[in-house]
């Protein structure tokens, strides 16, 4: 028997209940037509949350890193070009695994806590129009910014695709993938959706599904093609991929269905009012919120220690004494700072007073 | 709420009631001190049934047909080639997998349902002593034969590595990893390992180890790179990769408990004596049981349908109204065959009579 922890860093969160009591069901075989009915409605539940009517639209079995690599690998041919706006640790992931696949990177960057600036990534594409993709971080998990999508609807217009990681914003604020041209997007099911991690929720728009149609070399992963993916999950019949584990899926259908039930707007106001009262408080306890005001997530929040206050000592103390699990720092914040989620079944007051109630022992 | 099936078929199998029990234990982060003890622990666990003493021995979060792909991503370099044993569809899909990223591939041939000849393995190596890699399935899911794999430790003396799937085998018949000089071995936890779906374990040598640190080129996938998991799961400190699931892992150290406690030799002895005995059964009821005599495994039998059985029609009966799922067939088995699996928890006398009670309304 391990601890039983409150968890605050930057996902896994812990799940809804929901979603923990439906991970003991009896497991369905991964062809069974009861499992391929689940992982349809299951597509449903995902499109109502990313805000989308695409087709193909469906769980990865992996984490979110997964999903990430699935799209790159599956939009990608070696020598294309990809765009990518960089602000923090995972931008810079989006470019390691866009060069791992073989394509040309142009990173577009901007300081970690700074939100990228729209218009550079779309001046990038101008001056390089036969770029594959533009890839985005929504809610860049390492500091806390949140970057502004809509701008890059334009990309429309344009024969370039935009990519979007929504792993830490899904569920959490405000995703429109349809209205903000959103060619593909990954996610992840261990933060603000309120499942266990191992799951990538992803979607992809028609015009990216051409694209896939129209390789000239086949992804180099099998694992993670997305056409393999669609032609297991929604092909007819059915072609086998591999061994999809219903207990996950029925974790992520069920951990949606309580998102659903409680309603889209209601569950973002509920990250925004406890994002904004941890964020309030920090200062009081000597913190410094990381990213810039104004851009900043409610669900995960970047910030520094204060001073005398050992970073690792004080989470040791926190997790063993107190049972709560935050974040260390990424980057600058390396050391000097603490990453604290509030997310799916955690966005709660009941967590902010915890965590509040906490710290003046630590400091 | 979903159907509560007993699952004959090729994996997932009913799990071990301790793997399900352990699904609903509190999430750990996956950087927890707790968590990454009980990575630990799984892995000295999967040492055991590996037949294995080699370090890098880690859960991949991802299905089999991940840690096939981390496998032959890892120590495959584009250009390289690889010699492939095809007696079956697993077989093929190695030579897939190992194209896509990027090898030469060299398949040895056997026809489905006969054992590979591992005499024509070591000839085609030792006929192309630069191949990278010998890869072999232990079990072949889709014909129910097991290939002889110790004459393959042959290849020892040479530079070319022994790649093992042992997605089916591992847990049902003895494995042995060390002694019969295995580089790479993967499986899956769905099958006799008695757990759900969704992690791979995966174990590599010392000299595949040195094999994919002198890489010149990274490996394709981010997500799959063995030298990456190995950082996170075995580095001081551990280096952050994804975020894994201490659920499943939870799930599949208990699994392991229960079949270390009941004991390897038992747990075999359990799989060939229900298998033998379906075997030796089906031909009464018309079956015609696939691969040759004396290659058969006892957790998996392919078996050709008696006249007049409608595959399809059958096997949603059985489902339906009998609440069992069987295999459909693969290869030339398609629409003729069934694959019926007596697998981990379901190595069980009562699995058998209940499937060969079920059979007579059927036919």
């Amino acid at each position: 028997m391990h601890s039983d922890r409150l968890l605050l860093g930057p996902g896994p969160s812990n799940p809804y209940p929901e979603a923990v009591e439906a991970l003991s069901r009896p497991v369905l075989g991964h062809l069974d037509p009861e499992f391929l009915a689940l992982v349809a409605d299951t597509a449903q539940r995902l499109r109502t949350v990313f805000g989308t009517r695409n087709r193909l639209t469906l769980p990865v079995s992996g984490t979110g890193s997964a999903g990430m690599e699935a799209c790159l690998a599956s939009l990608l041919e070696p020598g294309e070009l990809a765009i990518v706006g960089v602000n923090g640790y995972f931008g810079e992931r989006l470019c390691e695994v866009a060069r791992r696949v073989g394509a040309r990177v142009q990173a577009v960057h901007a300081p970690w806590g700074r939100p990228l600036d729209p218009e550079a990534l779309l001046d990038a594409q101008s001056r390089a129009p036969s770029a594959r993709l533009v890839a985005v971080v929504h809610a860049e998990t390492s500091t806390g910014v949140r970057n502004q999508i809509a701008p890059l609807a334009a990309l429309r217009d344009t024969d370039t695709l935009l990519l979007l990681d929504t792993v830490t914003s899904l569920g959490g604020i405000p995703v429109e993938v349809d209205s903000w041209g959103v060619d593909a997007c990954y996610s992840a099911t261990q933060k603000c959706l309120g499942a266990p991690s191992g799951v990538a929720p992803v979607t992809v728009s028609d015009r990216a599904v051409r694209r896939i149609r129209d390789r000239e070399r086949p992804v180099c992963s099998f694992y993670q093609d997305l056409s393999l993916l669609d032609a297991y999950y929604q092909g007819d019949p059915p072609r086998y991929h591999h061994t999809a584990s219903s207990t996950l899926i029925s974790s992520v259908h069920a951990g949606l269905g309580r998102l659903l039930e409680e309603g889209l707007p209601a569950v973002w106001e509920r990250h925004a009012r406890v994002g904004e009262r941890l964020q309030a408080a920090l200062p009081e306890h000597g913190f410094e919120v990381f990213a810039e005001p104004g851009h900043r997530l409610p669900q995960l929040t970047a910030a520094r220690l204060p001073a005398g206050v050992v970073d690792a000592e004080a989470r040791k103390v926190l997790r063993e004494h107190f049972g709560i699990e935050v974040g260390a720092g990424l980057g600058p914040l390396t050391g000097t700072g603490w990453r604290i989620g509030l997310m799916g079944h955690n966005a709660q007051n009941r967590a902010v007073t915890t965590l509040l109630s906490a710290l003046p022992s630590l400091l």
